[in-house]
């Protein structure tokens, strides 16, 4: 059995998963979010995609059971377990450097548009975009207008979700840096987070 | 004062639109989706993008006075007017040759994503990408428990939206072809829709 990895507080990181492995991530220290991406090994230009899998799946939030698919509609991971509550997000971009410009930040800041891009690079691979993430453990209410707000996580330390890749596929992880919004918790304070591959 | 071209029934079209013009969209015959793209002229790798928007607008469906933004959060259309009713759709993938092949097409059947290619090589352009369109006067209600269906739009014949472009950008529109859902219309019939640049 292999150790859990660390995906370091405000950064990325990934690995890649053979067809029928599966990786659990896991949210240690609770209220953060990890934004994912999965792209098929084979052909990059493949990878998951939020608005392929609402019309499969036709609903907002994944579920147990739930297959994600890419942009030709193949699934690629499934969520096979998850005691983190199920409250995460599938609407809502990955942060990059002009959303904490917008925000107010001056100088560097981390996010996860720039975490997807090194932890690819450290494989050795570069993403053929920035697909909308599977933004784990975030909180996005959605009120009966249709409003959207960003809210503290309710995810418990130690909860976690599985997902099992259904075809070859690089998968990255980035433990969400956004500290200008309580989007990982009221104390705007991002952890770490972990992810072990089984199988 | 131009005349309004012609969105065949199925198929796309396309125009560049400088800073501060504007594009009327109408549904002609009613109850037909419209997908939309735009991509910044100078750069088509700095295209629309609903996840974004959704992250900035903080609703789901966006109205008259909001601004669309890119995948670089800096605004592309602005909504001025609508006429239609105001239902709309930003979380839906263009449906796509896999789509159909999936509901049990056999065979060729025209789709928003090829109609996008096509449009733009029309204009002597390459999308960078298939970004998530915004689909106006589609109707794709959400139950309190986050489900989503694709029902028949409200939209009569005759309403329209008006977006101005907030920069030199290229729009991109497509007379969705779904003709085994009832997502234009329960007749199942897509129909020509129409638009026109003024300003």
């Amino acid at each position: 059995m292999t150790e859990y990895s660390t995906i370091p507080a405000r950064k990325g990181a990934g690995t890649r998963l053979l067809s029928g492995q599966s990786v659990i991530v896991r949210n240690t220290h609770g209220e953060q979010v990890v934004d994912t991406w999965a792209f098929s090994t084979e052909d990059m230009t493949e990878f998951m995609s939020m608005e392929h899998s609402r019309a499969r799946l036709l609903k907002l939030i994944p579920g147990v059971g739930d297959s994600l698919v890419t942009n030709r509609r193949r699934p690629i991971l499934t969520i096979t377990e998850d005691t983190s509550g199920g409250v995460h997000d599938t609407l809502m971009a990955a942060c990059d450097r002009y959303r904490y410009e917008q925000l107010g930040h001056v100088g560097h800041h981390d996010s996860c548009t720039d975490n997807l891009h090194d932890a690819l690079a450290a494989l050795g691979l570069t993403p053929p975009d920035v697909p909308s993430p599977l933004n784990l453990f975030m909180n996005v209410p959605i009120s009966n207008d249709g409003a959207l707000s960003f809210a503290a996580p309710p995810a418990m330390p130690g909860g976690y979700v599985t997902l099992r890749a259904e075809m070859d596929c690089v998968v990255v992880f980035s433990s969400c840096p956004q500290d200008m919004l309580p989007v990982n918790g009221a104390n705007c304070v991002p952890t770490d987070a972990h992810f072990r591959v089984v199988g």
